[in-house]
């Protein structure tokens, strides 16, 4: 979490907010230059003891992130500062074998897929660790009746178990969504400056980098970004419906669950019994500031030519926003699914004399939970 | 297209539009509640002949679709009205068999399913057709000089095919993310007024329907449209791409493609000499209205208990527009890159004197075509 | 309503639908045409009686919508065909006095502005029906102890006329919103083929049409619709707003507030003990499909040079839309707030032990009413 | 700008994203305290010698916002670790008098219309900048015969003045919407913990931070933020127009306008001979980021009972960003518009052999410039 950052424990918790911190994405485009070397002296573009030098000197350590930050506003990349200061640190022995073929394009598209696949690690963890937390509430509950409400009224008796399995359900596939589309869509870019370098660079940089090979560079063919956002934005919609149901759950007047956290956890700073659900508001503040970047991301697939005037470039935000916004409702949606605490009492009150057969519920629940 | 709709030769061009029609809806939803009742004969709970019965009277033709919209306004679902009707239709004989166990939601979830699969055929042929169209120019234009444009500046050399290659890829990409998401996510809804409901009944309607079968109920767990506007949004954000491309492409000072149509097309009221991009502009018209409609889409993820007081009922006016709107894009992206003219003389006049390799270009795009 | 819509009942209630169908487009556009004239004729570009002769043939059932839609497909603008069509039915003699000096754009824009101008007289008018709701329940309950819930927590007393005065200050302050807009900034276009034409024509159009005159062209400096959309924008949330406290109002959990209606009203298809919220319902459904097109009509004001291609023609269904559905969401705010069923009892009995000093509720109610 | 924001130079120039940071937001929640002390001490209801050291205490230096920032995560606010750190700082003595009868939402809504007004200071003054340089463009090319462009093609001559001066409406009318909007809509909320507080406070805390004071406390009302958000969006899409334009006019074969910004400026990291025209670039980069912004906030808007668990905390970062973003565009208009090279015989050239009268140019841009 950024020490500046007033709010960021509600939009910013777990891994994925330093993950696209300035220093990540500084970070991963040296990567990306220090691959390309690697890359170009396999090929014997350069040779391996420049590749060598060149891989030592992306280290983040030694550059000034504010300077190439204060430079960007010249030529709107921070790549020509980056690879100035890189042919500097690397001397002139190295210089002219930095950044070899590559465009700005090729190394921030490229850093932006690794800042990507970095950030999903925690954020899948965490969106993992509130399905176990769905499954385990499926599983304890399954037998738990409890009303099933339709358009916020009580409709029939359904089981708690029934309806953390749906948690979970949802959860799973959104995760499955996730992982398929970082591990096929996630693909470097190394096209060159319009996109016709031969593939050869391109296929080593990824097998280096762990990221896919595209087909065709995707300089202004937008997809790649846009599926990981619509994945992340899935998921964001998933954790917000659960957050939903459980503020619901946690009225006073219906009062089945209420979050866990300890003493301390909800308080205010105005009425001190108050009990609020913090893990439920803090993932929806997050995920309700997600579906809004998704547009972003698919408005700016209208990409001009070969590079984009400013579509490319809003990207880069956007996207960062997208994966600590929705890494930080995946870490507080584990806490919350991690720490609920049932009132089963409540809810067969609840359930009382409503209709409804439930032979069903537990074969489908394990259903659900084998899948 | 409806008659009443004056701009739907823009937003309504291809066979989508009309696979979403009110009529369309009310035909699938017959659809559903016929092979409920086969699904019911199958399993024993009503009779074969019952099934016969109410299959034989679900025909939109026998139901007045402007009463139903009206009764509408009485549940907040058309299925009430459905209902009665097709009762009365069927007689006292078989009414009781009609809808049996299943809810407003089964029936307008699954019937949403339908109309989206409906709508993807003609779509779908239209987004393949843009696909040849892309295809062919690649092919044809491997080695058509041009300059490639980086920010709205020429940067290098490169040719027409490496262009009409990555459009074409994004068109392939986004075309197979938008039938594997038809074919594995477009599934049945039938788990009964709770979500409850135990599967055998929706395993046979998903046979009979041709649609998937899910795990569990998703009655409140959205994924399954979400996804699917996220691929109808990425479609219509490569054709935006396209569009916005052959509009550069056309200004007077280019002038290096212009479109087809023929004598008339392109016309303006005020000055004789235009020749207005006329699909470009449809195209962009359809898909900018596509991104808004995605993040109601994602935002509308955040869903009460079993069934939501709004985000659900949301969906439907929501999912049919992406639908008709893409499809439109989609419709009139064929016309343009079927009908594009090219003006080799000027992509070469103004790639004269510019840097780049173009060694590459034709491997290149074979892959892309090979892909 | 369409009677082909059979979602109208939720998304087209109300008199702002119908202003924005095809066919009120249509006649709005003649409308522009038909004033022209006599703009030009009053300053002696055209005889009088051409004026009158176009006058009285601007009549949209003289006009075949569908084939002016078709022909849309020419030349992404129905105008040239309306044009076209309407010299035909005024006779060589006037034919050339017919559109003088305009473009489509100025047709377009103008009947546009007239649309939107139209569709506000009922949309309005439902609004201040829901205010007038508002404000009667703040009268009525301004004693009425319950209990105020922050984060979805009890929290202290406050009475129910605090609430209802709340909701009658956001429905106040954004009709007042959209009266300002709709006065000041909904004005006729009348620039000519690229915004140069002097702009006596146009001042004596606003006059005729009751529009305000613009400084400057707007073809492409798209302010005007971008502030009309935000404003329906705001008054979309505010129902939303009201719409989503009572249906948690009327959870069975809550029972302080239920909708009114009548028997009948709020039926489900599978469990007829229930009373659904459908007003509270078709609010959402409709207010939800909102921001998406707000940000549409935002994005879309990035228009290229003095006409766009694509942004500028996206805007029409957009507006459309905006209008039809806000107008629906206001039409239901007014029945649900004109019809709720208070339940003093509950209420009480909800608000009893909380803290809350409530002298200041009456004069609070007082002032809010004043305003 | 942040120093750890690689991407702050296209983000986040001008003075409006430092205005928004986290210590602003501090400094804004503790300036709230001590008004609300000064208030409290003027009504009576705390001694002046509190009130005079509550005031003294309220420096951010004094509070550690990393720590308050962590605290966060135990009651979804900042506001309970802040009062309890000011209470510590005054001591034994006027603890009990700090934060009176206020609640969290009090506190952070107030700070919210503060920081954006802070924040709105640098941003309209660069937008007036910006305006100030199409205004100058205006004047001095009334006559510059151009190719007025519709659909991308050229139309009719007008003249570079006229072009101008309809960006300088958009942004004076911009502007003033912003304005008005700031002066009569951004208001104090000091309604307690449930909004029933008398306003006799409020009136106070207004007078003296110079906001306006509401009718009633809008905790769940937001017509207010959304407001303010919609008027930035506004702005931003008049820059992106602008912006637009520029990278047209600036392509290679139209050349009409190149970027100012001196040697330097626009180089490319593969292509030497490039000029990129990077201030447009940025304008974009930054206003394509607001419009699924603003739907947020419009989303956002569906607020439960009397505080909302999510929307309201989502609108925190969101309305930061739509400030910092829209300064960042306005920063960059002002650089744009202030360094434009005009290329008078390139205009000239492409006007050549088209019609149209010129003859109101110049009165209309007067008028434009007189408004």
């Amino acid at each position: 979490m950024d020490p500046d950052d007033l709010f960021g424990a509600l939009y910013a918790r777990g891994g994925a907010a330093e993950a696209v911190s300035g220093g990540a994405w500084l970070q991963a485009m040296l990567d990306v230059e220090a691959s390309l070397a690697r890359a170009c002296a396999a090929e014997g573009l350069i040779p391996p003891r420049s590749a060598e030098a060149i891989g030592a000197a992306c280290d983040a350590a030694s550059f000034n992130l504010a300077a190439i930050a204060a430079a960007t506003a010249e030529s709107a990349t921070p790549v020509i500062a980056l690879v100035a200061r890189l042919r500097e640190l690397v001397g002139p022995e190295h210089a002219a074998h930095v950044h070899l073929g590559a465009t700005s394009q090729d190394v921030i598209d490229t850093a932006a897929m690794l800042v990507s696949r970095r950030a999903l690690e925690p954020l899948l963890a965490d969106a993992d660790s509130a399905a176990r937390g769905a499954a385990a509430l499926a599983a304890e509950h399954a037998a738990t009746q409890m009303a099933a409400r339709t358009i916020l009224q009580q409709a029939q008796r359904s089981t708690f178990g029934v309806r953390a399995a749906g948690w979970h359900t949802g959860l799973r596939e959104a995760t499955a969504l996730l992982r398929a589309t970082s591990s096929a869509r996630l693909a470097v870019q190394m096209g060159g400056p319009v996109g016709t370098r031969s593939p050869e660079i391109a296929a080593r940089v990824a097998a280096d980098l762990g990221l896919a090979e595209p087909v065709m560079p995707w300089g202004a063919i937008r997809n790649r970004p846009a599926e990981l956002a619509c994945a992340l934005g899935i998921l964001a919609g998933v954790l917000a419906k659960i957050a939903r149901d459980t503020t619901l759950f946690a009225q006073n007047e219906v009062a089945e669950l209420r979050e866990g956290g300890g003493a301390g956890r909800g308080g205010s700073s105005a009425m001190a019994h108050k009990r609020n659900p913090v893990a439920s508001v803090a993932v929806l503040a997050a995920a309700k500031r997600v579906p809004g970047l998704v547009s972003t991301m698919l408005a700016g697939m209208e990409q001009e030519h070969e590079r984009a005037a400013g579509a490319w470039q809003a990207e880069w935000g956007t996207l960062s926003e997208l994966l600590a916004l929705t890494g930080s409702a995946a870490a507080w949606g584990a806490d919350l699914l991690g720490g609920l605490e049932v009132d089963t009492a409540a809810m067969a009150r609840h359930a009382e004399g409503l209709d409804g057969e439930l032979a069903g519920a537990g074969p489908l629940i394990e259903r659900a939970l084998r899948a």
